[in-house]
This record gives structure tokens, sequence and C-alpha cells, in this order.
């Protein structure tokens, strides 16, 4: 029996958790938090399922939370997608990320991905027949270089994959940077997935730059996004994306076909919920508190890091302590101290180890101070 | 840009329930209830949310609800699936079908696909490069003709898609097709696709025929299942499948790609719900009773059809009425008469017109009398 992902291995997530949870682990590994999500939003899911929206919502999803996200985006972004035609929810980001690329990869067709990169784009390249064009983010502030990208452009490149907020190395890409990609796709065919999941997890003075700004960009830009990330319920997996109607008129066709449509009653919640934007904005103030507890707790031990500007994750460095493969080093952080993290190396190109282990901080207060307890120990 | 699904169009579901809403019509189109899901579920629901089961669940779900289900199958089937290696929880029962369809068909292959079919396994097939071969039912009961099957199989013949109780007609295999199939696929390589989201939707002395319980079947079956379907909440988008390992092995993978895992508060609940067999066993009387009503509403109407034995859709003839295309008499009817039903063509080889709806009677009682009130008038 052939397989058609013959390289398709269990996703390092639900390795590390299941470790995690074999050994009663702190988990900092997969990308959640441990702290509740909102009760007033539990309750209008309750409330949703009483009032008796529990059948099949419409393919793309409920009116009331299209108009939300699309005047959502309007105001923090400038740019107006069309309800009706240019949104589809699904279930989680995930689906989005894999409808996109399904829809316009062709066998054959290059993608560029920049690493360490997220480590669902590439196995959906495969599986459409394309190829991943890996090219490596740029010294320790992780930038692109976009002479290289545009040395690698061919007449082959189907889709540029961008992700900012960072996942795992807390960058983010500057205004200079969609700018710089804006004018490198001018006259192009090539489309922009751009996995904006962390979109309000960002700090300092950072502003998050959405492809969904930049008229350029946003012509060609599939945006996809996550409610789980946003409101701290990644096992409700609903999340969306945007795009022109062109493009989105492809995916809901992978859409119908993979789902058909995605849970109703929680659907009727978040278009309550958001009617209320604080919701979302103060979320990058929640976020980098956790993040400079995180980063303060850590001072004086071995691992060495520059502080995540976004997402929930923190990247540091190991090599003080011993030069172990990081997924040897992560294996025996679990079963020997009792702290699950996530081997960067799963995201580099050819899993290369750069000695660096990924912390997620969207944890209590309590559950930080014992995982530095920890790694003190180290 | 060449679409990768050019001959895809909007399911036929879409286009009849946003036609009913439009007119707010009486919905007897898409398959789901008008009636409430349990209201002990919904508060399972709100308690597994409030006991903070709100993150990621394990990406084949949650131990305690593949506990239930392979003893389910097994109590039901005789056959016990490995929980931890054999079933996996999908968002609704259409992203197992595609999951199943995907990681096997590869470009070329053939897929024997019996006519009438629910609309969703040819768009699959072709999406994976494959080539649906179609066979069309026999007679008035919708027969399978296993000479004709065994003439169709070739050497490139990857799958066979069985369903059963079967949506559209209402038709149910037989213990004698099973037999003829595990027969015929006895030293082949073909795989079984078995979509039973109806298996407790079962009337009169009609036993359900799961591909489960035949050895020669179940060791080469991906067997699908619906908690909407059985469960009065197709809006929550909850369903699974079991297969073998080797089968479910790349299973996985694409379920992994499209969404990763599915909703943690629902599995939770539905964990708990299905330790009372009665919750799914006193299905099958329940829904004969509702379509022994709408068969009786209907007598003396110039509807005609033979009585459905499964499933929660009864097909009726038309032609002593009008002799127009099924679709256009189904749009008049939402038009002009406030009644939505789905154009049996649609399911049919190249959308034959037979001139016959398809009525949804999982409807209230005052739903199935306003409606037959309007038939009547035809
Ligand atoms: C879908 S599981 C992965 C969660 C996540 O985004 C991460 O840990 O990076
Ligand atoms: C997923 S929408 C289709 C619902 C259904 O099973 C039907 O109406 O046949």
């Amino acid at each position: 029996l052939p397989s058609k992902l013959p390289t398709g291995k269990t996703s390092i997530f639900s390795v590390m958790s299941s470790l995690a949870r074999e050994h009663k682990a702190i988990d900092l590994s997969q990308g959640f938090p441990n702290f509740e999500t909102d009760n007033h939003l539990k309750e209008l899911v309750c409330k949703a399922m009483k009032d008796g929206y529990n059948q099949y919502p419409p393919m793309n999803g409920i009116p009331e939370l299209r108009e939300q996200i699309v005047s959502k985006i309007e105001n923090l972004y400038g740019k107006k997608y069309n309800e009706a035609s240019e949104i589809v929810f699904t279930a989680g980001a995930t689906q989005a990320l894999y409808c996109a690329i399904t829809a316009f990869v062709h066998p054959g067709d290059e993608v560029i991905v920049f690493k360490p990169a997220y480590d669902s784009y590439e196995p959906d390249i495969k599986l459409a027949g394309g190829k991943p064009v890996l090219i490596e983010l740029k010294g320790k502030d992780f930038k692109i270089d976009w002479e290289e990208v545009e040395e690698k452009i061919t007449s082959k490149t189907r889709m540029i994959v961008i992700n900012t907020p960072h996942n795992p190395t807390g960058t983010v890409l500057s205004k200079s940077d969609m700018l710089h990609l804006e004018k490198l796709l001018r006259d192009t065919n090539i489309i922009l997935l751009s996995d904006e999941v962390y979109e309000h997890l960002i700090f300092d003075e950072e502003e998050h730059q959405s492809a969904s700004k930049f008229p350029g960009l946003a012509e060609r830009a599939i945006v996809c996004a996550s409610f789980g990330k946003t409101f701290h319920n990644t096992g409700w997996k609903m999340g969306y994306c945007v795009a022109p109607e062109v493009l989105m008129k492809e995916i809901i066709k992978f859409h119908q076909a993979t789902v058909f449509c995605v849970n109703h009653p929680m659907q009727r919640a978040f278009a309550e919920y958001l009617k209320n934007p604080d919701h979302y904005l103060s979320l990058g103030n929640f976020y980098q508190e956790k993040r400079d507890k995180f980063l303060e707790l850590m001072q004086g031990s071995k691992f060495k890091g520059t502080p995540s500007k976004g997402t929930y994750f923190q990247v540091m460095n190991y090599s003080e302590i011993t030069d172990e493969h990081d997924v040897d080093f992560a294996k025996r952080l679990i079963t020997e101290y009792g702290l699950a993290t996530i081997p960067v190396s799963v995201f580099h190109k050819d899993g290369k180890d750069h000695k660096q282990l990924r912390f997620c901080f969207a944890k209590t207060d309590e559950t930080l101070e014992k995982a530095a307890e920890i790694l003190h120990k180290l």
C-alpha cells in the first residue's frame, strides 16, 4: 500500500504533549494556555446551544460572525472584505492553511517557506504535489533576506508563506518587510499565504503588519487567523481566513470537501463576544507581562534568548549547559526533570540543531515559577 | 489561475438551504432535525467547558471517547478495534470521508461509487486525481448488481464506496450483499469505504449490516460515523472513523494536516453521554414513527414512493403532477409554495432526472403536517 505522504510524521506537538502527559510534566511545549477562557464566552456557548443553534450553519459561517470579523479587520487594518464572499470559518487555522495550500498548489509548483517554520506548511505543500523552496531567516533577529527571495522566485513559484508574529522565533515582520514583499510580488501571479494567528499577541512598541494593510499584498493574500490563540480556547478548534473573492471561491471548494461547515453554537458565541474589542485588544499587554515574567524568572539561568516580540513563545539557547541534540535534551528534560518544551530543530531546514528550545509562556505565573525553578537547576 | 476543481460546485444542500432561508420556506431539504438535541447533552458540554476542557485534546481524540466507541462497536458488531490506533474523531463524517479518500486514492486510481450517491464522494475522488467508476443501483429497490461490480473491478480499482442505510434512497444493504462483497474483495488490495452515518436510523425488521461485522470486509474497511446524525446536533460537527491500524496510520496524516484535532469539550460530553446506549438504540423506533407519520400524511397526495428502510429521508416520485425537471420543480416548490426539498437528480449519474424529490422527515410532527398540507395542493 503506497503512502501518499511517506515522510509524514506525527507532529512534534503531539509527541511532546503525549510524553508530557505520560510523565505528568509541567508543559511549556505545545502552544496553548493553561488558564481559562472567559466564563462569559463559555456562557455564550451554553446560551447558543440552549437557544437552539445546534444544526448546520451556512457553509462559510453565520452572517453575524462574518460581519463582526470583516468590520474588525476594516477597523484594525483598513481593508474591507466582503462578508458574503471573502471570508470562511474553519476548524482551526490549521484547516484554513490546509485549504489555502491545497486549493492553489499544483503538482510541480514551488512554494517559498521561510525557515524555521511552523511544521504544517511543508506537509501540506508536499501533499499537494508542490515543492517547498526553503529560505533561512538571517541572523539572530531572523530577518528575511529579500534579495535571496528575489533570486529564488521562478516561473514555477505559486505561493509565498509568511508568518507574523512568527512561530517559533517570536519575531515580527516590519512595515519595510511588507513593502519589500509588495514590490517583489507586483506584476506576478504569486499568491501570498499569511499566517497571522498571533496577530494580537504583539509586544513592546511593535505593530502588527497584516498583509490586509497593504493593497498590493491584500489583492493576492489569504490571511489566516485563530480564535483559539486569541481567546484561550485552542480546544474549540475555530479559526478563519479572508481572501479576495477570486481566491476564496477556490478555497471554499476545499472547505466544503474537508469539513463542509464548522461548529454552530461556538460561531454564535464568538459573534456576540467579539462585539467588545477589548477582548482582543487587551491581549498584547496581557501576554507581554507573561513574557516579562518568564524572562525575569529565567535571569541568572544558563538559558539565553532575545526577548520575543510576539506569539506566546520564547526561544532560548542552552549551549552553556550541554551540547546534546535539542530533541534528546528536550526529551530528557521531560523524563528527568518533569518539564516539557519544543526542540527548535524540528522547525529548521533539515532539522538543523541550534541548541535551542521553545518555551510557551501562556501559563499561569505559578506554572512559570515552577518551570523556572527547574530550569535554574540546569 | 487554474482551478484544482474546475467542476466543483456549491453543494445542493447549501443551495437549497439558502433558498429556503431566503423564502422562509418549510425546510425538508438538507438532512438535519428541526427538534432539539437532548438538554442533558448540552449540559454535559457546559460542564466540560466549566471543568476546563478547553485546550487541544490529543490528535486522535480523548481516550475516554475512543474507549466508549470501540466498546460500542464491539457490542453491536462484534469487532474489537484498538482504541489507541484504530479510531479518530473528525470534524463531522465529511472530514472522515475526505481523509479516507485523500489518503488512499492516487492519481489514476479508480474508485467504484454506486449511484445515486451522496454528493461528496465524487469531488473528493477527483480532488485526489482519481477516477470515479459509477455503477447504477438497479430497480425500484436500488439493488447492487454484484456481477456488474465484478466486471467493473480492474487492476486500477483502489477503493469501493458503500453507504448503508443509503442516502438518498433509504434502502439498506442486506447480509447477502455484504457476503457478496466480502467474496469479491477476497485476495484483492481494494479498500472499502463504508459510510454508515445513519447506522442507527434503521426501520421495520431491518438490521444494520456494518462492514465491521464481516471479517473479510473489516480487515480492509474504513467505517465512517456521525454524532450529528445520531444525536440531533449536525451543527456540532463531530464524527469519527475506524479502520485497521495499517489504514488508520495514513488517515491520521491527513487528519493532522486538515484539522489536527477536534472540539475538546464536545468530545468530553459525548464520552459521558454514550455511557447510556439507549441514547442511540432508541433512534430506530423514533425515526420509524416519523417516517410512518410522514407517509400517512402523504396518503392521497400525488407523490408516490417506496417506504424508506433507513436514514431520515423519503424519496417520492411526482410524475403525476408535472414533467418539470426535478431541480426546477424543487426550486418552484420553494419560491411558490414555501417548501424546500432536495431534487434527487443531483445524486444521479449525469444528473439524470427521475422526477423524484427527497424529503427529510427528521422534523416535528407540526412541520411534517404543514409540509403535507402544502404537498396535497399539488
Ligand atoms: C495545532 S498544535 C500546535 C500548536 C502550536 O501552534 C504550536 O505549539 O506551535
Ligand atoms: C453536510 S450537508 C448534507 C447533509 C446531508 O447529509 C444530506 O442532506 O444529505
